[in-house]
């Protein structure tokens, strides 16, 4: 894929986001789609790729909001970008006939980056579009667990008490320093969402949890 | 390795093609080697130590094939590029006795892939020499696992029933949504070699099968 | 971070040096912030964050030390960078009030190192400050254990005979070929620290050794 990046924009700075999003997990990728580009510049361009329907009928999309573009397949996705932001251009990408069937992301998805971080003008690549599906996540749960075992939940600020596989969190903190050794604590993450820690140490192995699970607000 | 290359070309594009190669093990550096540099183009710079025999008197190379150029020890790593796309120049670099001696990723093979890089014409690192050693490669088998699990083995198109680690695969499938739950599948992977894969499972797992087993067609 | 590093500065080559050092450990985060930056140009810029005390009154800090930028906390990171080539200037960076308080990394060392790497001079970032805090490590010990299985340790060379986690280990060479299979040897790392390794086996298994461990020399 960096490959057909660069050779459609030589000049590409390349940027590997995150390759933790749990294989399959189109929540947890239109999680990350958000909260790790959201810092990036006006006119970035985000290729993703999360895919259980590799080589099915859904949609292959290049979409522009809040200023940057997103390009990738329409599963559901693109959801919190577009929540967040809100929604600017959707075009519809073509099939690559002569592209291998098993890998979109370097024969479609990746061209069509390319092309857009040279400066090509999105419509360019293809007929405007419906907007993309959106996933509706309204149950509260883990997204999955960082390189710390943090928890990273789907809840948004304020902080606030919650219980976990059976494990009461009802500290709050804003900092770690702040935070008591071996007490989970809420805190506000630095994607922005609400995260679940322990000071110097692995609150998934603390409270035995991890992505996917189901989370009660208390 | 990477300061190496910038000190000697600053305006490069670094891009790690893969870290997932098992160590040691020149065949699959060779697969790797080719299946993961073919799309970068003409003029692109591909540095590759996979190394069993660091510090021995093998040569060390710069190569052009099929117009990229690559840079490594002379174990064979090169065989599959050179079979595929035919060799153009060889060169031998210097050994540089003041860099580590435990060390030539850094001290040989950097500077010299940062010279190409720059522009520096190949013949200007070194006499020309006999072509790399090539491996004989002829027994099917499985080469690496990939993060998703899926078997890649060092056979070509078309896909076909192959029996590995006494589980017998027959179903050929040309994508993911075409095949069958829980069904191990051979197709043509987006490297252009045949996999063995299964929707949303792990076909390693399912076969329990690794890198370096061996297949028998079927 | 890399999304406010290119914000600040859209032409910065980002290298990942890496991220292999334990969670928590400024020692092995000192020798890495030494020896994994110390063959990159004359200006480059180095962000580090490991940093057990997040979000507490420890300085924020940057540092021109043998010609090259350093970014970080002031916990004693820097300690062998200024010990190797000494520190020319510190400056003491504001926290940003309106920054995350749980990521310093992207609100306040990646700005400043993106400023930085832009051209900006580093007594524009800050008022002048006393020398960054230094650690003491004069205990022999394992500081990591690299992708090979290799054992890091923090001794200069020249190599000799030492004694890891009750095993001795008296023979040393100066490159792979020349130690004998299956008997681990010392010898003078890539980063110029003495390693323990055995040929074409993982030291750490053989010995059952790992990062933190004291070594005892002979």
């Amino acid at each position: 894929m960096k490959a057909m990046v660069l050779a459609g924009c030589p000049n590409a700075v390349l940027v590997d986001v995150s390759h933790e999003v749990p294989r399959f997990d189109v929540s947890a990728g239109a999680f990350m789609l958000f909260a790790g580009t959201r810092h990036f510049a006006g006119g970035s361009v985000h290729l993703v790729v999360v895919d259980p329907g590799v080589g099915t009928s859904r949609r292959r999309l290049a979409i522009r909001a809040g200023g940057r573009y997103y390009v990738g397949p329409d599963n559901g996705l693109f959801t919190i970008v577009i929540d967040e932001v809100g929604l600017q251009d959707a075009v519809e990408l073509a099939p690559r006939p002569e592209g291998s069937s098993t890998f979109e992301g370097r024969d479609v998805f990746a061209p069509a980056a390319a092309a857009l971080a040279a400066g090509v003008p999105i419509e360019s690549l293809g007929p405007p579009t419906d907007p993309p599906k959106m996933i509706e996540e309204s149950t509260p749960r883990v997204l999955w667990t960082d390189g710390f075992g943090n928890l990273v939940t789907n809840l948004k600020p304020p902080a606030r008490p919650m219980r976990v596989h059976n494990h009461y969190v009802t500290a709050t903190a804003t900092t770690y320093a702040e935070a008591r050794p071996n007490e989970p604590f809420v805190y506000v993450g630095s994607m922005g969402y609400l995260e679940i820690g322990v000071r110097e140490a692995r609150a998934d192995r603390l409270l035995g949890a991890r992505a996917g699970m189901l989370i009660e607000l208390l």
